[in-house]
């Protein structure tokens, strides 16, 4: 199974918040760096995310932006 | 200043791509992944996006998946 | 393997454009209704997707809106 | 009228959970898939959304994409 | 008819380019500011876009980001 | 520092709701119309965003729609 979506990046989950409705994740990719995604509580859920979980971050190219 | 979007991956930029419309930015981050940003030609001509800038990739943390 | 993205929906493509950087891909989703996505052609390519295809469309949640 | 956004898919509402920001509506669409969309919970009580609503929900090419 | 996205922004079209897949519309909104909209060319096409088109930019909510 | 995000519009902030994880911010922008924009609670609290602060909205050419 591929996905068009061309960036995954592979980390660990650091931390784990819900409220009813959504939910936020913590991930720490490879190189020291930590990505924060807003995702819904049922996708926690489903996906029973906790710390120590190992997962890929995806995220569309044209979400992507550039600071320079 | 501060900009809301929480993620901010460090790197640098590997090519660069245009159309008349569209660019596109491979961005090697930190910890050997390498994160693709579709943004305006506009914008890779205002930022002068050129192979080896140091630059920052940002994502808004609603934009963000997680795979398990 | 699992998504957070909430929404994945069954279809099969119906047609495939690209120019250099960009793709758009048609997609006919149960029920007689059609999707499109704009991905990049590197991930048309990838997926090599063509006209038959079986996928599943993937849509965030918060990134969908509502008309009523 | 018209919207620049491509992918309209009809439906009925299915079930609505608000919190005090935010709004989850889950639409059964034609071809029997639900989509699942987080919107404001302002956007919700403006549109008075309740289940068995007739609606439509609105996504834009370039969010989606495609898994094969 | 009412949409969820909860920003509309009322201006004219100042410019508008296309590719074989993309276009880009350049509107200027009330106050002096413009706004840059990537579209389809097929969204450019159905609503007839030319400059001068008096049209709402629509931003969902979750799609803004504040910088300060 | 340089944004790749094409569209900026200078406002002040109105109002600042939030709840454990998101938040939302009103900005009254230039020409009296006002953005809504949800972002991360963390967000909120790391801008230190508060009514009257004079702020710049972000927003991607790719998440702007057109409607006519």
């Amino acid at each position: 199974m591929k996905i068009s979506g061309r960036n995954q990046l592979k980390g660990f989950v650091k931390a784990v918040q819900t409220d009813d409705l959504m939910g936020k994740v913590v991930v720490e990719i490879q190189g020291d760096q930590t990505v924060t995604a807003i995702i819904t509580r049922d996708a926690v859920d489903d996906l029973q995310l906790k710390a120590g979980d190992q997962v890929n971050v995806l995220v569309k190219a044209t979400s992507a932006m550039i600071i320079k």
